[in-house]
């Protein structure tokens, strides 16, 4: 694989974050700031940085050009990057390339195979940085770290919300043995202004706008779906990440705008299985623009038939216990789908089949540590 | 059975909100004014419900009290009540009593059961007003009513918390099919100032006051245990009422502070059965005083340990298919708990009897409606 493709931005200063025109500049050292990557899939410049700045700019990102590999996307000084468009894509995955999908923000995934780092957050280029309730700018990069570095508690609810949050704790009844909690690798964040609707929601409440500033996180219980969006979302990439496929969407395919579902509802079942946690709410980002509810309803069209088939399939899903990596669960789960869902649409039989072609390629691209280890099984037998 | 032995307050007068001194009196017809009780476990005067009044004095007060029962309580001026002590109880259920606890806030119960109204809110006698972040006195029965007359979502979870509040709605790949919800039975409000801690974390945190106000109400998935608390609860009682029981606490029990938990988690697991739902988060009450941690200690010792094996318990029931109705899945409940928890202590097999008491004394107090049709099998057998 020739590396030298990946395209580098500028180096990141040491003193950026001082010479912020921002007024909330990052203090100290930014939280796992060798650890982390930023991935944003995008078609056009990226001058909403800016406001990201004194939050981003100390970390690493992944641009993901998704459209015409020949603009050129303009990413504004300071930032360190490297910038990936459909060409690079194939020519970094050869004919697994197939797999990341084209004109839909799905594309985002291929950030997640080719970083480095333990953890992932991705951001969608029309989210700008919100106020809290105080007007004070919310760190929402800050938030996702501190969600992911603190346990989930999928087995029982605890009424006041997250319990390793300062200031409060497991109330009254909350069995002590499960007070250790599970490692959590997924932060879903939420977003203030425009909500994120389905097309139907978009076109009957065109003015709805999200206003309530709530202000917890909590585990999504275990045994519960919910829906994901990549909006705003952070994961731990080395103990989940490799199950964080976005799926066929957009060009060619008969849906778009069920990526992020269709990633959601894959990992809640293998974290269900693999005892791992899931935790939603904090932080808010501001969402800037609603979507096109026509064109939103081309793309969900048939997603919005699909799904009454497909949650049914995910609250059932039995993953047997030789699944005791990601890994295994997800080929495992790759053959359920074509098994089961196989029989709605030939689509999910080649949803099946790229599920099967991520993995390799994220193995390719991870040749070491345990990806590797767990899969030489499944992928020298294809 | 004598009805003449209810002890009723002054009757209210219609003017009386106009009366108050409260700055917010409620305004219009209160909601569910006629098919509301309001039940209180007391063993003091009930000068708290001066601060209540705007909000509580259109509604009929359902008084437990508690311990001695020549002491007298006294009821602020202008409520609507009846008020049973421990000797009104044993005279109207005769031996069944027994089922009632004493000396615990666990005999609030059978107010639920004297009650021939709809629904019930029951709140302790340390709970006041809370208000607001804007600063405004909250409201608790309205939002509590209003978490009830809208559905709940136990099957998939919104990450904008309640669909039905104004102002919000499903997310986008939310099942247009489970979009109608299942009705809401019971609503489980929160607490500012005194946190809901257990004896130990009161010890190790004595100065934790709750201050985050959370503006949140949400469904409990199904499949989901949680800590349900009695200090500030509102139920259908005609849905639900007759598992709302709180067991055996306090006088001659081995435990105490358990008969809110234990109610808990037998009505989740029925309601889960029976497709209903159960809401917590808003409203906040203002919690005024923590019990005291050694007190509460040696009176939760035993449940501490306990719960490590009902929790278990409680997640892997399961209730047969013909306990279509919620007295069947009670006495259903009681001999699960008879064969399971027998072992543990012989105080399960002496809860297994009340339970089943619980619902004889229940159908003879109500002998009209479901209750009544619903347990000729098994009351008869008896």
């Amino acid at each position: 694989m020739d590396w030298t493709l990946r395209r580098r931005g500028r180096e990141m200063t040491a003193a950026a974050g001082k010479d912020s025109p921002s007024p909330s500049p990052v203090r100290g050292t930014p939280l796992l700031k060798d650890e982390l990557d930023i991935v944003i899939p995008t078609i056009r410049n990226l001058d909403f940085l800016e406001m990201w700045r004194p939050f981003f700019q100390p970390y690493h990102l992944i641009v993901v050009q998704d459209g015409d590999p020949s603009k050129t996307i303009r990413v504004p000084e300071g930032f360190d990057y490297e910038l990936y468009n459909r060409n690079d894509i194939k020519r970094i995955l050869g004919p697994k390339a197939a797999c990341i999908s084209f004109k839909d923000s799905a594309c985002r995934c291929f950030g997640y195979m080719v970083s480095k780092k333990k953890y992932i957050y991705t951001i969608d280029d029309d989210c700008f940085v919100a106020k809290d309730p105080s007007g004070k700018e919310i760190n929402a990069l800050e938030q996702h770290i501190s969600n992911l570095l603190t346990p989930s508690t999928p087995y029982f609810f605890n009424t006041l919300y997250d319990p390793y949050r300062e200031g409060t704790d497991f109330v009254r009844g909350y069995p002590f043995s499960l007070r250790e909690g599970t490692p959590t690798v997924v932060s879903h964040g939420l977003w203030l202004n425009i909500p994120d609707y389905d097309a139907a929601t978009q076109l009957v409440k065109p003015r709805e706008r999200n206003t309530r500033y709530v202000d917890a996180v909590l585990t999504i219980p275990r045994g519960s779906l919910f829906p994901m969006c990549g909006m705003n979302l952070a994961f731990d990439r080395e103990l989940i990440g490799c199950a964080m496929y976005f799926g066929l969407m957009g060009d060619g395919q008969p849906i778009g705008r069920y990526d992020d579902m269709w990633a959601g509802w894959c990992i809640k079942v293998i974290c269900d299985h693999l005892r791992l946690g899931v935790k939603t709410g904090l932080p808010y980002i501001w969402h800037s623009k609603a979507s096109n509810p026509f064109a939103n309803l081309k793309k969900e069209y048939k997603g919005i038939f699909w799904q009454e088939e497909l949650i049914p399939f995910f609250q059932t899903v039995v993953l047997p216990k030789d699944c005791t990596t990601v890994q295994k669960c997800y080929i495992e789960l790759s053959k359920q789908v074509r098994e089961k869902l196989g029989k709605i649409d030939p689509y999910f039989t080649k949803l099946a089949d790229a599920m099967v072609t991520w993995i390799e390629a994220w193995d390719e691209l991870n040749p070491s540590g345990t990806a590797a280890q767990m899969l030489n099984g499944s992928s020298n037998g294809k």
